[in-house]
């Protein structure tokens, strides 16, 4: 069932702004993140380092945490506008039950976590130190060239639950796929600052995190990254793309990290503000809505994701997609 | 001297949404915008044609409206988030004594006219009939490919008038040009949609609209745009370009029409949406503000733009800029 | 066995310049290569449809003739120097017993077809009608652009034998494929005109034309032929790529048109006019000889082909290749 | 006059290939050509640093050699193809009284320089060191990421003299312009490599080197070597372009070293092989032979250039070319 925007929620989420993930071996993925996918490091210390895209005058973006166990999704981040909305937030999920709490993070105004309903681990933050937007330092610009984080996507056992807990927050639908001739919601696309995608959410076994986007400036830069990629011998952690999604026609390539955690560089999605608007709707038996062309993801893109920290994964209330290797081999 | 950003204004503005002009020869003007630029055609009439970028939704984001006069710009169009706004847009000028009025205008929803206190006229509406997007209709796809209207450049000749007006509208400062060692400012570039412009205003004879611009895919498109420009003997009409302006950080190509309107295709500019980051200052004296390289612009970018029906053009307040065209022959 | 460039062979071959295809529907095959490759027409009549790139200044690159029985690769074509060079061609064929005739073609100068010891169907011929390059029409460019033809690849039951023929013909080996520890000859790469290849041969069943290939300007135009191609919902018909070959380091898109004929659409490949330079060998065994980057190529990609007509195909005297899918897919 | 291709030259010049300099500060032309430009240092000495481009196999394409003196054009190289060719320049020469004389070089075959007709310094040689082409290393890729040496344009006081010569060893004229209703010569663009051109003789002060070419990859490498020469406060270096020429449908980019010699980047040459295809003609009154969009060259693009040591520059024998700043000017 498609909820309602809400126009005057209970406060102020502006963008997706930034991802902690942790790492079995920092510097295998500093590496990774510098040199294959082109992150500015803001800085490093012995058991974190902080990245940014080359556009971005926010401290990070990706935060790696070295770990001695299993390399897991930590916390994915958005802004909300002012210190009061931090105060905000924590009233409205003390009234509604969620659990959450204040934190203090280096680099981050005032910071509060919370579990939403489906159990992704979220963070909110109302400002970080600023630093130098490196986007006119072309001489120092590598591989993808990444310019901001864009947007995560989450595998979650209840599409339906998520998407109608974000709209409370203020989040809006931009695209969605449903069960033919039904309301029943298998993934959701939805967005605060004005483009496609902030926040996404599609059917399977979660809470997962299957990636986290940042765009890049053009198809030319994606070719450059998956180049790059290929010099360093890594052709084969590409675990999907180059292709054209036709949900939020991004062209994209997901990459694996050293852990395999999963980053997608994509490119040419849509400004989407006015309220006329409405959401685009893809029937799951639409094999367009997946990709325009491409040849098929790879079995590791659909089955796998980063799970979170002692937060158990459960089984999809929906029966599984038909968005099987099996059913992209027989395609092509 | 810098305003101080609203986070609460009278009504909200959303984002740069339309533009209309009057020109000599519609057909010539339609066949410009359509195959030398590549915007898609939505309606047309005897007097009148709409236009589209190749991702937009809305019925229009140009509109061209034949005139046995001289060509002028007619409005410049905003966005409001709902019907209220414009209500609330109503009360709010009346209060304050700003010359507006409703008026009726096809496609549209609720709008409002008015004119600012530097002159300009411009266009409220919260909604317009919904269309198609093209932007997945890659075989209809022209020239620079232009995917949406982003920003609008005003000439005035009171820079700090307009700027403190808008702000109090809700507009926001990414980047601004000042007289070296004050806050005398000559450029503003303001934003709503959270990126770095949609209402430009530079010193110069005003009102008079320098330029409208739609966004181009990448620096190819760009390219391509020029190109298909030559190929109907029209390199001339590009006034300057392609450069890369240190302001907004824009790969820009600037293109007369038949009746020497001014439109930017325009690529790369960024994210600006957190509150304590702050706006870039450039001074008067560096050369790096207007382009970080590119050839000089022409002197017809410099001197010549369109004027607004019956609005009395003023003398700048403050003194000549050095953006002179002798001024750039000497740095070449 | 690697065979010896020869500097003086018996006539002077130039470059790969025209192939000739059977097709059953030859309106839907024009539109095709017209629409969603990008190819100009040069003239069509009740049977037959002529096509160039778009800098080619010959009449045809692509000729497309109607058949009421199975599609087949008809001529696959190269350029001699001069009209001596067609009857030193005759000659030499005659001396060592190589089957061949003269035909008359429309729009050709004197032109010499042969068999060559592989069972190959080549046509020679040393002059074209000389029509219009249309690279400077921008304003007509679709899909992706494509410049000129530029080479051809052959699958053959006997890789070495084809070589050693074409080497006496004065072609060079540029790079090659070869059994691990071996001379053993899997696949050359063999150029006549200063660049990587004009002509390419593959073990496995053949006498097959794998696929004919067109330069394209850059990697924006090859995503922009992949777009236009799922623009017309005709993305499935990709069965290889975007990918990034290892061998000829050509940046890929193999597209299969109604027949099932492949083309394929590349950039990239560099320059190869100085003797000193050897051709770069690639052990079978080395995944990126294949790609250095890419998903795996569609099982059609690798066992399907293009016969020539009344000519048996002979299984391969080399083993199985182990570029099966199943082994591709162990990779990703 | 146009001369006659000449089928059988006395010996076979295969290609453009090499260009030596003298420059004042050899560590900031080294840091120039590798940071800004994007070539690869393959050695470097206290008196010399040798480059080449990304894809080129050979020891070096470009030298720099430090100088105490005024920097200078040093030496224009093209490739034969075997030692004997050499042997027959050297006799070819010595018959028909061209100054000439065999020198060691280091990293080069069998090498002769020469003074052509017309004063400029040429040097041949029949093969060089092979290097690793880096051409797969994308992770080093920088700047424009030039792919090899093109080409040279030579100013010359009398262009038909020039163009005879070169005919007589083999060139081959793909374009010219010449002076409106008759055959006086102002520009012809030669080639021997199958391609638009390998050397440029232009009508002016001369002999004076006007510009060495490389390739680039395509619009988006040319961009970024305008943004890289930018982000280094090297914009206005550029002193043409970027924009597309009439003639050889060249995307162009002209960047001035630290000694004021000068580099094209440019792409988009198109193939030239077939006999029957005749050369372009261009009158010299018609603009769009030097550009089909670009803003005006400046005025030290026409009036500049590097000199030949001990080389007298003489007056052209032809009149002023129209191609001075004044009347582009008066074109935008």
């Amino acid at each position: 069932m498609l909820p309602k925007t809400q126009l005057n929620p209970p406060f102020n989420i502006t963008r997706a702004s930034h991802v902690s993930l942790t790492v079995t071996d920092l510097g295998a993925s500093r590496d990774f993140y510098r040199d294959v996918i082109g992150l500015v490091v803001t800085e490093e210390t012995a058991d974190t380092v902080y990245f940014r895209g080359l556009e971005e005058s926010v401290h990070h973006s990706l935060t790696l945490y070295k770990t001695d166990g299993a390399p897991l999704a930590d916390q994915v981040g958005f802004r909300v506008q002012t210190d009061d909305d931090i105060d905000r937030a924590a009233a409205y999920f003390a009234s509604i039950g969620i659990e959450h709490r204040r934190v203090d993070k280096p680099y981050q105004g005032p910071t509060l976590q919370f579990v939403d309903p489906v159990g992704t681990h979220i963070e909110l933050t109302s400002s970080m130190d600023v630093v130098e937007r490196k986007m006119q330092n072309y001489n120092e610009f590598k591989a993808g060239a990444p310019q901001r984080i864009d947007h995560f996507q989450i595998v979650t056992h209840d599409v339906q639950k998520a998407t109608d807990f974000y709209h409370t927050l203020g989040y809006r639908l931009s695209e969605y796929t449903a069960k033919d001739n039904t309301d029943e919601l298998w993934g959701t696309w939805m967005e605060v600052k004005g483009n496609t995608h902030d926040l996404v959410f599609t059917n399977g076994r979660g809470p997962r995190l299957h990636h986290f986007a940042y765009t890049v400036p053009d198809a030319s830069a994606l070719i450059h990254a998956a180049d790059v990629a290929g010099a360093y011998g890594l052709g084969h952690e590409i675990d999907r793309g180059p292709g054209r999604h036709g949900i939020s026609n991004a062209l994209f390539l997901y990459v694996r990290d050293p852990d395999q955690h999963r980053i997608e560089l994509f490119n040419t999605h849509y400004q989407f503000i006015d309220l006329e608007t409405p959401p685009i709707r893809w029937d799951v038996s639409n094999p367009k809505r997946a990709q325009l062309w491409g040849m098929p993801a790879s079995a590791r893109w659909f089955f796998e994701a980063s799970e979170f920290a002692d937060q158990p994964v459960e089984e999809p209330l929906l029966a599984a997609t038909p968005d099987t290797l099996e059913q992209y081999l027989q395609l092509h």
